[in-house]
């Protein structure tokens, strides 16, 4: 009796603490190594929120290429840092979170002890190199700090950031022999050639200003930096790694050693000191794409002192102020993988300007942000799909900034279109689709009036219309993108018609009639690639022909990218139903998505699957990859609600665990994770720009999204526990809601979502035809 | 009688002609040729006075460089230009005049018709690229102006310029195969990596901009430029001829037709278009260090229209009116070598600032020239010699903004030194000294107040202390830079001892007392490294002893530069009473003097000499070369002044020809020039700093040399003429003046010389102690 009372106890215990939401610090929730090994492609140094340095440890130095080939391994070193390496290589200022192509690792800055050594040696041979061993028991990670011992040199190293300052404080040993190395050609995705031209100035014997222009993913990348020392350098050098054809007149000059204007292509510099027992060396590392001076102001007016402590403090702040837009109840167990989501989809896109509004941009010149800030990193393709709908509704100013920005970016464009994948003033053109359009659509559909639609709307078909850019020529004459003009062409195809409709949706709300007519009929394209004799999306050529053989199963070479035809051909977000009548109505769809989700995919085709784990899959479903992210929604239309609860509460307790591999696929800068957000609530945005929510599974007791203007909505699943996981009935802003979807405007200003959950399905809930979405397409 | 009546009448008339200034159209006398053949380095093209464009045709291509080795012929090409060249490789938009190491030769354009060419072909087979065979008799240079015939394309090449603006005019016959080639790999002094980047943006149908980061002499050159055609791009392309290890996703594009941003390392790109009969094609193509925006507020500035002959018109205005700062009554022929000097000496420095005032400085940022005009281009080893006391005295508000210039390099050098070399942003620390320091004493000596006297003392001073400089360390330790320091240690220290004479003078005059003792004391330091058992200066090591065997005539090796022992041990302009002192007095002086313009020169020697030609010396004397070109105004202090206009006026009248070879050695940017405009008006300043011309033989008939303030100083030499070369008496202001110097302070408000001239030498004018140069000295 007394343990059941006491079982009992417990459980009331247990229910009480997680369905009340509490003022608590978050941060401590956040676990920066989930996603750190393998391929999460996250990184877990010290940043701010949306910050534009982002300073952590790079574990490897593999080459893009070496001789012209491709070495592969470069992937896994997409954020810099792979959780299983021995060895750090030092700690670099500029980082993508998730990515699955890289660049970046700008400026290196490696402490060492002992003999100088200013490559960075190898993995297996530390001892060649500045490199040093370490320990994951020594290391720590959390919103805003680093910390790891660097064991070869017994240092300590910590590091923090403001958004434009890399703080890092290291403590040394007693040494005549300390030695600050600054890498100027280490990176991300480097090769040999990519480092165009990198030059140092030392001021003063504290100061040390300079930049480095690369071309690798961002073709034409420039970066400046001024570095600050807590203590005067004793000595100091550099070496130009080069075979020089021609030295000129600097030829004259002993340019190794104290020589204070140090440039060239492979340039690695050193500034050396003496220290007491425990003695710590501040370094302030400021960067801007502007100017040495445009560095030297972001340092002044963020960091203008030396107390690492406060720094931190900040940053810690900043976090907590961000985090807390989504205050949850939920077990300690649940905020971590939830909280440490709502990190990653604040770490890009990143506040790309001086403090003074000033940036370079897309044309390489200087630009002025005029009243708002200016953004980089638009990983579109991923991030249109949850991320920016996420921030559309937490970060409205944010979201009004970055549509700015992509309107700034439009404006520099001497091809007229808006950012693909955008980053430090570059458009470096990965992936597919104009994606920029459905982020303006749906931030417009839900409220958001911070920029100038007219504008918008020009931006957006201009990017619809530009020939020369992923083959919309032959989209514009086909109606498809034919399989023989690009390889690609049935993903593509799809998701321009997807963007077609948001383009239209914009221009019909603004009363620009002709616009939307013709996007309109642009956005039933996909019916051009839906092959009624397989039931699937396939690829046709120029002459009108399917591509034979077909494999749905294929990725490669069948028309798609990340995602075979058994996905792809449920990528029509804005008209599930005509897709569902094509696909031979609502049965034989719910069979093609159940065989998705169950069928076993044979290794030859998981091959092709890029950037995801075999953990990363539930049958042939990849939510490693993007272009399902809304799939297991789909069953709402198809009135059986029950199912996506199934397979989203599947989703959410399989694919996002709290170990360092806990990411089963790139996080893409923050989509995955703004997945697992949203769908933790109970709702997704499966077609943004359509204005409404599509009902999952919550997985969350209680949820306060705080909107603007003090607004919040509050969302609560009553009897929520790992079993009860079927929603029983949903009561919206105090009235019964038998719809499997929400309309975004019921809430956007404030509302409630109240959701009864159960352990069995209510085969009754949300199955009607009215009940699905979207109320926009009746 | 009646022939010898006509021979008198014409005597008359010839003396009646050159004896008055008239108002007159002066640019008809400037042959850009000139010293276009061999080692003048001057280039024949197209530019304005003191103007950052200077558009002229490049007729080879010769790399500094090939596989890592000195191709040597690349030194023919510091002027892109050989007369007698078969070729025309195209047109370039930057260059040095008369320089004797190179760089430049920025964004080459040339027309063609027909198969499109992308390289430049040889000099040997020029249909095996876009380069044009042409000739002399086609082709027509005029300041501001330049014509050409190309041959290979029947294609009628003219251009003129702004200060910022290179203006094509483009006369082709009828083809649908019409071609602008703008090669953005080419360069003066190229190497295979010298480009570190270049782009372009083609804007629209006429508007293409860009621009090309370049490390060659100097080491980090930023330039951009906006490009607007006179008629709509039919067709364009770009090719960048790099193998590129890593192509990110700009693979997707075709890059090479009609692909309106194009980026490289190596990339030539080429605009199409269909001509009728004669028509001409029009590019106005602007330059600018900042940015392409300031590129097109150039062009808009400069020339906002398409009026090829409003900007050749507007380009003559401009050099008539500099030309007219001196006007002179000569002969025809002696206004042609004359002019032609006179235009030589406003070509560099250069305007190196957009209009608004922007540009970019040695710290690679951008800066402001508030109040003044930023000067670049300082050839100073060469310069303050002759060019800059020249510009002090007729050109005074742009002698204060170049000063305004050195002292913003200053500020801007990590170095916290004075420009030694500099161009285009950079220091490129060629040759020896710290001679932007007399150029500053000169002027502030001669009235110049445009600038900040004090922080230009400390400039000076920090410039001359700067150790890690030219073995400034072993000089201020052992009072010269031995020759185990350095090799060219002996011509460093008598240059040092010079320039510190002039610190101390412009110390003294601002009351600067300790500084003006320091550097009044250093300025002895060429004693110590004058040998009395040789009697020349010698090399000494850093024990003190004396480099043996000693060669008097050998340059290489023996502690000199650009000048063997018997030249360099004249170089103690400060104090020539001190040095014949130290050479055993006057006889044993003019024996010195004599023979360095009597001996000959073994062939052996003269392979080390720089620069010059054969008939670019007088004896041992080496005209080509600055270190002497105060030497032949020696013997005015040895009583002897009559041997100096002896040797004034054979180096004028040899040294200085009307064709093409007619420079004997490079005009190093206006200073061979300066020499020649000086002793034609019969003095010339010995010692900058001293505020004294020394006198020597005039050869003009009359000069009005224009100052500030509408003042002038009148200079007239009675009875000139071919034999007619010694000084019978001078009259200076209106009195007898029994000299041989000229204060300036006497003339610099106004004033007049009045030299009378015979056939035999007056030895009786200018031989007292007291009428030898420096006053100041006394």
């Amino acid at each position: 009796m007394k343990s059941l009372t006491a079982l009992i106890a417990l459980f009331f215990f247990a229910t009480q603490v997680y369905a009340q939401i509490s003022e608590e610090d978050l941060t401590q929730y956040v676990n920066p190594f989930i996603g750190t090994q393998e391929m999460g492609h996250v990184f877990p140094g010290a940043c701010v929120p949306f910050g534009m340095v982002q300073l952590s440890p790079d574990t490897d130095t593999v080459p893009y290429a070496v001789d012209g080939q491709y070495t592969g391994t470069v992937y896994r070193y997409c954020a810099g840092y792979q959780y299983n390496d021995p060895t750090i290589v030092g700690f670099s200022h500029t980082h993508f979170s998730g990515t699955g192509h890289s660049d970046l690792g700008d400026f290196l800055i490696m402490p060492t002890v002992g003999d100088l050594k200013l490559n960075p040696g190898t993995a297996e041979k530390p001892e060649s190199g500045y490199r040093s061993r370490y320990s994951h028991e020594r290391e720590k990670a959390e919103p805003g700090y680093y910390c790891v011992q660097l064991d070869d040199y017994d240092i300590k190293a910590e590091m923090t950031t403001s958004s434009h300052v890399g703080f890092h404080q290291y403590t040394f040993p007693e040494t005549k022999d300390a030695h600050i190395i600054l890498d100027m050609n280490h990176g991300i995705y480097n090769y040999d050639g990519k480092v165009l031209w990198s030059y140092i100035r030392v001021e003063n014997d504290t100061l040390v200003t300079g930049y480095r222009i690369t071309s690798g993913w961002a073709r034409t990348n420039y970066l400046y930096f001024a570095m600050v020392f807590s203590k005067p350098i004793k000595n100091y050098g550099g070496k130009n790694f080069e075979d020089l054809v021609y030295k000129g007149f600097w030829r004259k000059f002993d340019q190794e050693n104290n020589f204070p204007e140090m440039a060239g292509k492979n340039l690695k510099a050193h500034f050396d000191f003496e220290t007491q027992p425990d003695e710590q060396i501040k370094i302030k590392f400021a960067l801007s794409a502007v100017s040495t001076e445009g560095a030297l102001k972001n340092l002044k007016a963020e960091v203008p002192h030396f107390d690492f402590g406060k720094v931190k403090a900040e940053a810690k702040n900043r976090w907590q102020q961000e985090l807390s837009k989504i205050k949850i109840a939920a077990s300690p167990e649940k905020k971590v993988t939830f909280y440490t989501s709502m990190y990653h989809t604040c770490i890009n896109p990143i506040e790309y300007m001086d403090v003074d509004g000033q940036y370079r941009g897309l044309d390489h010149a200087i630009h002025k942000a005029d009243g708002f800030v200016n953004y980089s990193i638009f990983s579109l393709w991923d991030t249109y799909r949850a991320l920016h709908p996420l921030l559309t509704l937490i970060q409205p100013k944010r979201t009004s900034d970055m549509i700015n920005s992509m309107l700034a970016h439009y404006n520099q464009s001497v091809h007229h279109v808006l950012p693909v994948w955008s980053h430090f003033g570059n458009e470096n053109w990965c992936m597919i689709g104009y994606h920029a359009v459905p982020v303006i659509a749906d931030a417009w559909m839900n409220g958001i009036r911070g920029f100038d639609v007219n504008h918008a709307l020009d931006a957006c078909v201009s990017s619809a219309t530009y020939k020369k850019y992923g083959n919309l020529d032959d989209y514009m004459k086909f109606g498809y993108v034919p399989f023989d003009k690009n390889v690609n062409g049935s993903s593509m195809t799809l998701e321009y018609a997807y963007d077609d409709w948001t383009i239209a949706q914009l221009a019909k709300s603004i009363g620009e009639k002709d616009v939307a007519g013709t996007f309109e009929t642009r956005s039933k394209n996909w019916k051009n690639l839906f092959n009624e004799k397989t039931g699937f999306v396939g690829a046709k050529d120029s002459r009108g022909n399917w591509k034979t053989p077909f494999d749905a199963l294929h990725t490669a070479n069948e028309g798609f990218i990340e995602g075979n035809a058994w996905n792809y051909s449920l990528y029509v977000p804005h008209d599930v139903s005509g897709l569902i009548e094509k696909m031979g109505g609502n049965n034989r769809f719910c069979e093609h998505l159940d065989s998705l989700f169950t069928m076993y995919l044979p290794d030859k085709y998981f091959a092709e699957t890029e950037d995801v784990t075999r953990e990363g899959l539930i049958g042939c479903y990849v939510h490693g990859n993007e272009p399902s992210h809304h799939v297991a929604y789909m069953y709402n239309w198809a009135g059986k609600p029950w199912k996506t609860q199934e397979r989203v509460n599947q989703i959410v307790n399989t694919m996002y665990l709290n170990k360092p591999d806990g990411l089963c696929g790139n996080d893409d800068c923050g989509q995955m994770s703004a997945w697992y957000i949203f769908s933790s609530l109970g709702f997704y945005p499966v077609c943004p720009g359509s204005g409404e929510y599509v009902v999952g599974s919550p997985s969350v007791n209680k949820a306060e999204i705080q909107l603007a203007d003090g607004k919040k909505i509050v969302v609560t699943s009553e009897k929520l526990s790992a079993k009860n996981i079927y929603i029983q009935s949903v009561i919206l802003n105090g009235k019964e809601w038998n719809k499997t979807f929400i309309p975004i405007k019921e809430i956007i200003n404030g509302g409630s979502i109240q959701f009864k959950m159960g352990a069995k399905p209510n085969k009754k809930w949300g199955i009607t035809e009215e009940s699905r979405p979207f109320s926009m397409k009746r």
